[in-house]
C-alpha cells in the first residue's frame, strides 16, 4: 500500500508505536521551536530536567510576541532567553528579526523533517514539506532534551486543489475555504495533506500561507509535497541542499477527501468570532472599515507584503481607517526597503510597525470599540484584538489593501488589473539578526520577574472538588489565558498569570478557585481551541484545578493538561453537560487506580444534584504514567533519577 | 533701547500688561498645539466653554503619545479627536504622521508668531523664531477659544555661541552644555533667546534640538532668530512665504548672559536621573549598554536619523544591544525610504518603530531592569521609561549610533571621519496625513473611556486638611502623575486616572487622599518640573487637594493649579519644610478673603505641632479671580454667560 507523504516522514521518524490512525506514536524530533511567550517556560522547565545541552538538530528560540516592552519584565526575558540559548546550545532570533513561523520558514525549515514548535502556527513549516507540530513549551523542553514527541496517529485529509486561482483569488482564500468546509474541528487528529495539480501553482510563501492557518481546523498538522517550486524557494534562500524530493505514492490512501477547485474560489473573509465563519467579500462589500492590519505569520511574506505595497503605490488610505502594516521578517523588510516598495508603502499614508506578532495577538494597534477591523491574520476570537467588542474579518492582503483605500469592505476582483508578483531568484539572506550558541556557560541574566516553576503534586486517590465554572462550547486558550498587551508580558511568572485565568469569561474565577482550594472545569465542545499555550494548563493547575470534564477537546490543550497533571475528561453522553450545574460538588471515586489501570470510563457522582454520569478517560499508557506521577516534569525528574 | 527677539514678538502679541520682568502680561496666540494625551480634556475643555470654532490662525491636533494602542482607550481618544477638530476647526495630524514638536516645525511653524501648546517641549518652534511655550491643556482651549495667553513677562537669558562645533560635536552637545551651566532651574521665568555668530553654523533642525531641550532648564520658552538659514529651511518645506527675518536689536539688554564657545565643546552625556546631570562622555567611555533608542521630539530630524543611518551603514548592532530607532516625522521616514538610508538602518540590525514619542514616555521599549539606556531625547527621569531602576543617559544622535555598534558607551570623536549630511533643497512635502477641518457639524464618536470633565467646587472660606503627603526637591509632573504605557491611555478619564496619583513616590496616595477626604501636599525646590501635563494637577483636583506648600515651583505646574483651583503656596521660609511632617493638620484661616484681596503672605497654623508659619501667595490680580471663583472653567463659563 502507498503512503501519503505525512506517513513517509512519520515512518522515517518512528521510535515507538504502529501508524495505525488512533495509535500512540512516538517519533524523532529534527527541529524545536519556541518563541519568547512560551520559551521562558519551556527553557525553565529544561533547566529543571538537568539535561546541559539540547540534542536536536537546530533548535531555535525567536523573539516576536512580547516586542512592545511596556515595562522591564520582557526586556529581562529577552535576555534570560538570550544567556540560556548561548548555554544549552539554541538559535536566538533577536527582536526585530521577525515573527518564528516566517523566519523559520525562510532560514530552517527542511522538507521530510520533523519540528516540533511552541506555537500552535508551528506547522508553517509544513509549506515546505516539514512535518511541524505546535505543541506546548513542555513537549518542546523534552524534545529539546532528545526526548520523543508522542502523538495520536492522525487520520490523514487529503486536499486535492485542482486548476488555478482566478486572478485577485489568493492562498488565504483556499485556506479559508478549507476553514468554510471543515470548521474549526474539522482537522482534529488530522494531517492536512494537500496535492492535486493545483499544487504546482503555489509558491512556497502561498502554501505556508495554507499549513499556517491549518491550524484554525485544530489539524495536528498540514502539509505540502517538496517539488521543484521547494527547491526553487530554498536556492533562493541560499539552501538549496536543504532540499529533498517528496510526494505521496500514486497509491497512497487517505482517510478523507476533499476537492477545491481553485479557479471557482473568490475573495473570502472570515467573520466575527471565527475563522470558519466565512463569506465571500462580495457579500460583505460596502461595510465601512476603521482599521485594516496586514501582517502575522500568516499573511507576511515577501509576497503578501509586494501585493499590498502594489495595490498602494500611488493611491492614500483612506481618512478614516488606520492601516497597519508589519513585515514579517527582517528579510522581507530589507527586501521591501531595498527595493522602493517600502518607500510607497510609507507614501500611502500607512503605519509600519516592527517586525513581529503585534497586533494578531493583541500586543498593540488594538481597534476602537465596536471597531470593524480588516485583517491578514489567522484568529479572530472576540476581544483578541484587546478590544472587547471589536468586530475582526480575516481576509487576504489584496482584500486588506484595496479596502484600506476605499474604506469599505471591498471586493478587490473589482479593482481592474490584478497584482503580480514574482518572487526573487535569491533573498535578501542576512543571519546577523541571530545569535548562535557559543556554549560559554554564562551567568545566566534572570529578572525579578522571572519566577520559579510550580509543580504539581501527584494525584489524590479520589478526585473531590466543585464545578469552579460551567463554560459553552468552542473555549479558546484566548479565553481560559488571554494573552495581549497586559498579560503576556507576565508569562515567565505563573503567580502573576494566574490571576487573569478565565478573565474574559468570569474575572471572578481566580478569586474562586483560590478560595475552593481548586476544583473542576466545565466545558462543552472543542474545548480549548486556538494557541498551543500551555499557560492556560500551567495556570489553572496553579489555581487548584484537578480536572476539565468537557463534551470534547482540541488536541494540544488535552496534551498540555495530561504535561501538568490535570485530567482531562470526555461525557460519554453530550447531554449530560445541561444536568450539571457551576458550584456542583463532583466525586470521582478511584481516580488515581482508574488512570493506572487503564479503564477508559469512568464513574462521576454529582452529590449536588444526586445524580450520576459516565466521563471517558482516553489516555494512552505513557500519558497514564505521566498523569499518575503529577505530570511530564515529576516524571522526567524520575527517569532521570 | 534695543529690543530682544522675545520683547519684539511679545510687543506685537501684547494684549494686556506691560513687558517688564516679573509684571503679567497677556498676549494674542497666533497658533496652538495639542497631542493626543493633552488634546482630549483640552477638546472637552474647549466644549465646556461652548464656542463652536477655534478663533485663532491656525490650530493642530497630533496623535503622537498613544500609538501603542494596547487597549480601546488610545483608537477612542483618536477618534474622537478627529471628529471634534473637523467641527471645530483644528487640523488633526494622524497616527503615523509623526511627533507635534517635529511635524509642526516642518509644515507650520512662523517666524514671528506665537504658539500656545500643551506639550512641554513646545518651544521647538523656537528654532526657526516663533515664541513657543508650553501650558497645560486648558490653557490651549482658551487660546483655541480666542483668549490671550496670560503669563509673567520673563526675563531673557541671552545665551551667545560663538565659534563652530568641532566634528562630531552636535546640537545635543550645546544643549547638555546649557543644562550643565544653567540646572533644571536655571530657566525658571526665564526666554532663552540664542544669539552670537555660532548660530548661523547651525541648522534649523539643530536650533530646534536646542530649543526642545531648552525646557529642562524650566525656560518658558527658547529663541532662534529667524535669518537666511530659516528662510532656506522654510522655503525647502514650500513654505518660504512664511519666513520673516527676525534679530535682535544691536543694543538690546538681557538680564543675563551665558557664552558658549562651540568648538571647546565635546560630546556629552546626561547621567541618572536628572537632565542637568551632565558629564563628557569620555568620561564614561567604556561602560557596557544594553540599549540604544534613537528619536523623539529632540533628536529625530532628518539630519539625526541621516547622521545615524551614515554611522550604521556597513555595520552591525552589537549582539548585546537592542537599537530601537523611530523617525520624528512622515517626512524624515519618507525621505531616509527613498534614498535609501533607511534600508542601511535596518541592514544594521536596528528596530524601527513607528514614528510617534514611543520610548521616550515610556511609551514602550523599557529596558531590561537596571538595563543602561543611551537615548537622544530629553528627560531621563527616574522610572519614565517604565523600567524604575533602569540607568538612562541622554546623549547625541551621533554618540548614540557609535555606541550601539561597539556595546558600550563610546566617545564618537575617536570613531574616524565625522559623518557630515547636508539639508536637501527641498524635502519630502506631503500634507496627505493631516486632516484639515470640514466643519461638518458631525457626530462625536465619544468611547466608554472618555469620562466627563471633573469640575472644582468654589474655594472655601478657609483652608483646613492634613499633609496629605511630604515630597522631596525636583519632583516631577511624571512622579506625580505618571505617564508611561499602562497610564497615559488613560488621560481622558480623570477617575481611572486619579488611582495613579503619586504611584511612583507613594502609591497609598489615592487612598488616602480619598480617605480623608483631600488635602493638603507638602513639595521641596522645584515643584512639579517636567512635563507640561495638566493631569498632575486634575487629578490631584478630583482627589480633593486644596493647596499645594513648597519651596519653589515650576512655572506650568504652578499655573496648572491656578487653572484647577488648587493654591499654590511657597514657603517664606524654607527652613519651616523640616518643621512639617506627613499628617499634620494645617489649617489657613481667611484663604479665599486673602486670595481676593490680594494678600501676599499668609498665616498658616499647624495644628499638630501647634507652631506656626508664613507662606507666599504669589498670584497675579486674574489669577486670584481664577482661584476665588474654582479654577479657569468655571470662571470662563461664568465670563461666557
Amino acid at each position: 500500500m502507498g503512503l501519503t507523504v505525512t506517513q513517509k516522514i512519520i515512518q522515517e521518524h518512528l521510535v515507538s508505536g504502529e501508524m495505525k490512525a488512533g495509535e500512540e506514536i512516538g517519533i524523532k524530533v529534527d527541529h524545536t521551536l519556541v518563541q519568547d511567550a512560551t520559551g521562558t517556560m519551556a527553557f525553565l522547565q529544561f533547566e529543571a530536567m538537568g539535561i546541559s545541552q539540547v540534542k536536536t538538530e537546530k533548535s531555535m528560540i525567536y523573539v516576536d510576541h512580547n516586542t512592545l516592552q511596556t515595562g522591564f519584565e520582557s526586556p529581562d526575558d529577552h535576555v534570560f532567553l538570550q544567556d540560556v540559548a548561548s548555554n544549552i546550545g539554541v538559535i536566538y532570533s533577536r527582536p526585530g528579526n521577525g515573527i518564528c513561523h516566517q523566519v523559520n520558514l525562510e532560514r530552517f525549515a527542511e522538507p521530510g523533517k520533523t519540528l516540533l514548535g511552541a506555537d500552535s502556527h508551528t506547522p508553517t513549516a509544513g509549506g515546505v514539506g516539514m512535518l511541524a507540530i505546535g505543541v506546548g513549551g513542555l513537549d518542546v523542553a523534552v524534545a529539546m532534551g532528545g526526548g520523543p514527541f508522542y502523538l495520536t496517529m492522525p487520520k490523514i485529509i487529503n486536499i486535492k486543489l485542482t486548476g488555478q486561482l482566478s486572478p485577485w483569488a489568493s492562498a488565504k482564500d483556499i485556506v479559508l475555504e478549507v476553514l468554510k468546509r471543515l470548521s474549526v474541528k474539522g482537522g482534529l487528529k488530522a494531517v492536512l495533506e494537500y496535492s492535486g495539480d493545483g499544487v504546482k501553482t503555489l509558491s512556497v510563501p502561498e502554501r505556508a500561507t495554507i499549513t499556517n492557518m491549518g491550524a484554525e481546523t485544530g489539524a495536528t498538522s498540514s502539509l505540502f509535497p517538496s517539488d521543484e517550486i521547494t527547491r526553487e524557494f530554498l536556492k533562493a534562500q541560499d539552501r538549496e541542499e536543504a532540499w529533498k524530493p517528496l510526494s505521496e505514492d500514486e497509491d497512497a490512501v487517505y482517510d478523507q477527501e476533499l476537492v477545491i477547485p481553485l479557479n471557482e474560489l473568490q475573495p473570502l473573509a472570515a467573520c466575527p468570532h471565527s475563522p470558519d465563519h466565512v463569506k465571500t467579500v462580495q457579500e460583505l462589500a460596502g461595510m465601512k472599515i476603521n482599521q485594516v492590519v496586514i501582517g502575522s505569520c500568516t499573511n507576511s511574506s515577501y509576497l503578501d507584503l509586494m501585493k499590498a505595497a502594489q495595490i498602494l503605490k500611488g493611491k492614500k488610505v483612506d481618512p478614516d481607517v488606520s492601516l497597519v502594516l508589519a513585515c514579517g521578517s527582517r528579510q522581507v523588510f530589507q527586501m521591501l526597503a531595498d527595493n522602493g516598495s517600502l518607500a510607497e508603502i510609507i507614501r500611502s499614508g500607512a503605519r509600519v510597525l516592527e517586525c513581529a506578532c503585534g497586533p494578531c495577538i493583541g500586543m498593540g494597534q488594538s481597534p476602537k470599540s465596536a471597531g470593524v477591523s480588516l485583517r491578514t491574520i489567522n484568529r479572530n476570537f472576540k476581544g483578541r484584538t484587546g478590544t472587547k467588542d471589536a468586530q475582526v474579518y480575516l481576509v487576504s492582503p489584496e482584500t486588506a489593501a484595496v479596502s484600506a483605500i476605499t474604506g469599505v469592505i471591498t471586493d478587490p476582483a473589482g479593482m481592474g488589473e490584478p497584482v503580480s508578483v514574482a518572487l526573487p531568484e535569491r533573498f535578501a539572506v542576512d543571519d546577523s539578526m541571530f545569535i548562535f550558541p557559543a556554549f560559554d556557560q554564562r551567568e545566566i541574566r534572570r529578572g525579578p520577574n522571572i519566577k520559579a516553576l510550580p509543580v504539581q503534586e501527584e494525584m489524590a486517590d479520589d478526585l473531590q472538588g466543585e464545578v469552579l465554572l460551567k463554560v459553552g462550547d468552542n473555549i479558546t486558550t484566548d479565553q481560559i489565558m488571554p494573552a495581549g498587551a497586559k498579560i503576556l508580558p507576565l508569562r515567565s511568572n505563573i503567580p502573576a498569570m494566574a490571576e487573569h485565568v478565565f478573565e474574559p469569561v468570569d474575572p471572578t474565577f481566580p478569586g474562586r478557585a483560590k478560595e475552593k482550594g481548586g476544583g473542576i472545569i466545565l466545558g462543552g465542545d472543542n474545548y480549548g481551541q486556538g494557541s498551543s499555550r500551555e499557560h492556560a494548563a500551567l495556570a489553572p493547575m496553579y489555581l487548584g484545578v484537578k480536572a476539565v470534564i468537557a463534551k470534547s477537546m482540541a488536541r494540544i490543550h488535552g496534551d498540555n493538561l495530561v504535561n501538568f497533571g490535570i485530567v482531562p475528561l470526555l461525557l460519554a453522553d453530550p447531554k449530560i453537560y445541561e444536568t450539571i450545574a457551576q458550584g456542583d460538588q463532583l466525586d470521582v471515586k478511584g481516580m488515581k487506580a482508574a488512570v493506572e489501570n487503564g479503564a477508559e470510563e469512568l464513574n462521576v457522582r454529582n452529590l449536588t444534584s444526586g445524580k450520576e454520569f459516565s466521563v471517558k478517560l482516553l489516555l494512552t499508557a505513557r500519558q497514564r504514567k505521566i498523569l499518575s506521577g503529577g505530570g511530564t516534569l515529576n516524571w522526567m525528574k524520575k527517569q532521570n533519577r
